[in-house]
């Protein structure tokens, strides 16, 4: 038998999902990781991942040799040419880790890491909400807002692989401090932190979710239904800037809040037709990303069929 | 002899530069013509356009075949596949012209038609103050703030031709309503019209010019070194909103007050440290537009060479 498969590794703050998909995308067999307890124990995650890509061979009854190669996505920066993780903001002991070299000394098939937003954008592009674009942007709004750039027909690292950082556009010269040490950030303005934050004062509920924010603005309840419009007036304005100097052709967006993107979606794309320039702002579409949980190990088939055959 | 030649064109709106260039990137002559009379007056333009051509041919006594060709650079929006200049907003009875073929049947030679900011990042990229350098963005500081895109060793245009537009970054969400129909642009605070306003109101005086306020500057002025440290600082959150999204290798200025450059790069280099997320921000370097004049003519010679070797 001939088929080929690509295991596709998500790695995250809470848990990790790895999944085997075979070439044109279809995820056959997933598993799950949970790593509350030893997600700064770099030794021990790794043996874990080791571990459950071995699993994911051994249930399907494949062998090595069926497996073009691991894909690995990470919240953080990824020297994706060396195969190092530089650092992970929310995950400590994660420093010049060369992954890549690693894994594939313990798993014997070549290995692939990469930014996780940058796989997720990878996914949506070859196989979600952006199939045939050749330049499009993919925001993801959830704690952090994050974003991966296809430009030309390619996913754009930049020289220092830190290439799509919306969240970090500042919206205010002498908005509020951000994490990043910047100012007025469409991440300190719409993170989900700070959207809970302004939600549960403004509803003088302290155990308010944006769930139930969501849940409320369906019933027609007007505070949350203009929550929603301000928030979505806040990540237009974002997207000007992107609208502005990418002129991208679609723009997808996907993450936690996208769920409401009901009441979000209209917003978005009449803040960015207002205050866009007229042809970039007319010819670009909003989409809500479609691959889900799913987007992270789709991704990793295109990261590793791309390296391999030097897409 | 086998040496050849491109003709580079770059109309604006009060003047034509002409000039042939040789293809190792000398230009060898010169021409100009004052478009007072009829910049609005197409076909007495075009007419004009190509009687400059067979001039700088002429007196060099060259021929139709040792030209590769001719670039055109064009203030506004243009169809680059097609040839066609879309608008340009400050010249009116432009819309829609065929320009590439129309020129290419008067003066016999292919003809290839660029944005002029666009053509200018060429000619700085190949020619002037970004040579090997894979990704960098050129800003233009002038009545109008514009901007290029060299991403992945290639101008970067957008699926309509309109990206790259740095001076339509929104510094504030409820900013003063610019001429694109935004709100708080960076053109719309650091424009040459919006500083010379501020500039006059500042020390009273209404023939005051910003060649003035940089010799002021010069002088050790304190209002005037403010004026600059400001307009600086504006610049500086324009560029990080750049900085973050596409993490580029340098940054090239240009244009009219980029001559108060000792006055603005420290402060715009210190605000993008200070503001922009730390990997990209530490990478990037400022460097300041090398080819002045030169640039259009220069960046013709780039953008008929990349038409016809494809690249």
């Amino acid at each position: 038998m001939n088929t080929w498969y690509v295991l596709g590794i998500d790695l995250g703050g809470t848990n990790v999902k790895c999944g085997l998909v075979s070439l044109d995308g279809n995820v056959i067999s997933r598993t799950h990781l949970a790593t509350a307890g030893f997600i700064s124990d770099k030794n021990k995650l790794i043996q874990a991942l080791c571990g459950a890509c071995h699993n994911l061979l051994h249930e399907n009854h494949l062998k090595t040799k069926n497996i073009l190669g691991a894909g690995i996505g990470l919240p953080g920066l990824v020297d994706v040419r060396k195969g190092v993780v530089k650092f992970l903001p929310n995950i400590p002991g994660w420093e010049n880790v060369a992954l890549k070299n690693i894994m594939e000394k313990k798993i014997k098939m070549p290995v692939f890491i990469d930014n996780d937003v940058n796989v997720i954008t990878l996914g949506e592009w070859k196989f979600g909400a952006g199939i045939g674009i050749r330049d499009l942007v993919c925001l993801t709004l959830g704690t952090g807002v994050g974003g991966g750039l296809i430009l030309n027909n390619a996913l754009y690292r930049g020289p220092g692989f830190t290439a799509g950082e919306l969240g970090h556009i500042p919206l205010n010269e002498d908005g509020p401090l951000c994490n990043c040490g910047g100012r007025g950030c469409l991440e300190r303005t719409v993170g989900n932190k700070y959207l809970i934050e302004k939600a549960q004062k403004l509803f003088g509920r302290r155990d308010l979710t944006l769930e139930e924010v969501n849940r409320l603005a369906d019933r027609g309840n007007p505070s949350a239904l203009k929550f929603w419009e301000e928030t979505a007036a806040h990540i237009g304005i974002g997207l000007v800037s992107v609208v502005n100097l990418l002129n991208p052709k679609r723009i997808i967006i996907g993450g936690g809040i996208a769920k409401a993107h009901r009441h979000l979606f209209p917003v978005i794309l009449q803040t960015i037709r207002k205050r866009a320039m007229s042809v970039p702002s007319q010819m670009v579409q909003l989409k809500a990303a479609k691959l889900g949980d799913h987007a992270g190990i789709l991704g990793a088939r295109v990261l590793v069929d791309q390296a391999i055959h030097g897409r």
